[in-house]
């Protein structure tokens, strides 16, 4: 049974890294020793050592120990026997590439659909969509593709803004690209706001969080979507 | 000769679509009584007809036609016989996506290193870059290349923002994007604020409008760049 937390953001303002999310974290990886980090989305560029002991210093306050999946000599194993894993935020085309060179895109998505308890925040969120091409990073590296493991049956725009009526700014909004992929695409995309998460349990998506989120669907109006909305319907 | 304006944006707040640009343009374009117009980026998923309404009703006020290039049967000779050409703004990806699938990429990097004046804006000015890889845009569409036309040795950031000091968003900054981008590549990045534009006559290339540019390179501080500056020799 899938048993996922997909947040929009591992940092809130004024918080630590991982902070308000650790209460849920050690109910939600209650059975882990050790959770398997995937640290490729490597934020700022630091390297996979210094993400994976940023994480680890998170999680040892909850008394959970944290591996990264570049200490291990082979990745598809590291992940067929992790407890848990965590996949950290970063640049999502970093990401998905490095998923792909070291072929664990599809056993990643195998892993948690057989019930291993994954966490993503921002760019580990957004692979659990059906596509990477919600995502608000750089291309500064080019993936062999945009599809992702499809563990929830539409796309994340993480880190979601809402226009800023004051602004001057004339570049276009969070909305409007959500707009232009959809003359595109059909795939639902839900706008998560810093602070907010869903949490997959088997078939089950149920918004979490402080804050509501937006729903765009390819020729219709956004939707808001107050917190606790069942979400297991959407595709 | 080259002779290119590559602009930031085409609206500025409060303006019309590119009225701060006319003045310029009447003279850019002074040789051309028609302007081949490339709408392939479709802002806000417009269509090619709508997109190129647009533009030819802001070139009547200074007398040029606009012929958009999806009106032709053949887009390399509509290229290679324009008097002018202008890209205009919207999808990155959709836009060299189009390029790409209609063989024009170094066709129309080709024309334009011939002499035939080009206006770029948004999207249109990124394709004069080595690379399309600072983008703000989504990923709607998956281009076979992130390589484009390459007729300035550096890249552009359109609609270049600053970080904004007061908001309580943590999603990563433009800067942020821009630092791991340069984790992996060695190009410079512009950020071209709105309301800037870079004129190129041959290889000399200089920064125009009221405001300051932003010069990233790869492991070092960024750089403010005055109006007026000679970046000739950026690369």
């Amino acid at each position: 049974m899938k048993n996922i937390i997909i947040a929009s953001t591992s940092t809130l303002h004024g918080g630590d890294y991982l902070e308000y999310l650790l209460p849920e974290l050690s109910i939600h990886f209650k059975n882990c020793k050790t959770v398997l980090f995937i640290p490729y989305a490597r934020p700022s560029g630091i390297t996979h050592d210094e993400y994976t002991a940023k994480a680890a210093a998170a999680f040892s306050t909850i008394a959970i120990k944290i591996k990264g999946i570049h200490e291990f000599q082979d990745p598809i194993k590291a992940i067929e026997q992790a407890e848990g894993i965590f996949t950290g935020g970063g640049s999502t085309f970093v990401l998905v590439t490095e998923l792909y060179k070291n072929n664990i895109m599809t056993v990643l998505g195998q892993a948690v659909k057989n019930g291993t308890p994954y966490l993503g925040t921002s760019a580990g969120s957004v692979i659990c969509g059906l596509s990477m091409q919600n995502t608000n990073d750089m291309p500064i590296v080019y993936p062999p593709s945009f599809q992702t493991t499809g563990l929830i049956p539409f796309n994340i725009n993480a880190h979601y803004l809402d226009p800023d009526l004051n602004s001057k700014h004339m570049g276009e909004t969070r909305a409007t690209r959500i707009k232009e992929f959809h003359a595109y695409n059909s795939i639902p995309v839900l706008g998560l706001r810093e602070g907010s998460w869903l949490d997959v349990k088997g078939s089950k998506v149920v918004l979490k969080g402080d804050l509501q989120a937006i729903l765009f669907k390819q020729k219709q109006i956004a939707e808001t979507i107050e917190v606790n909305t069942d979400l297991s319907d959407l595709k």
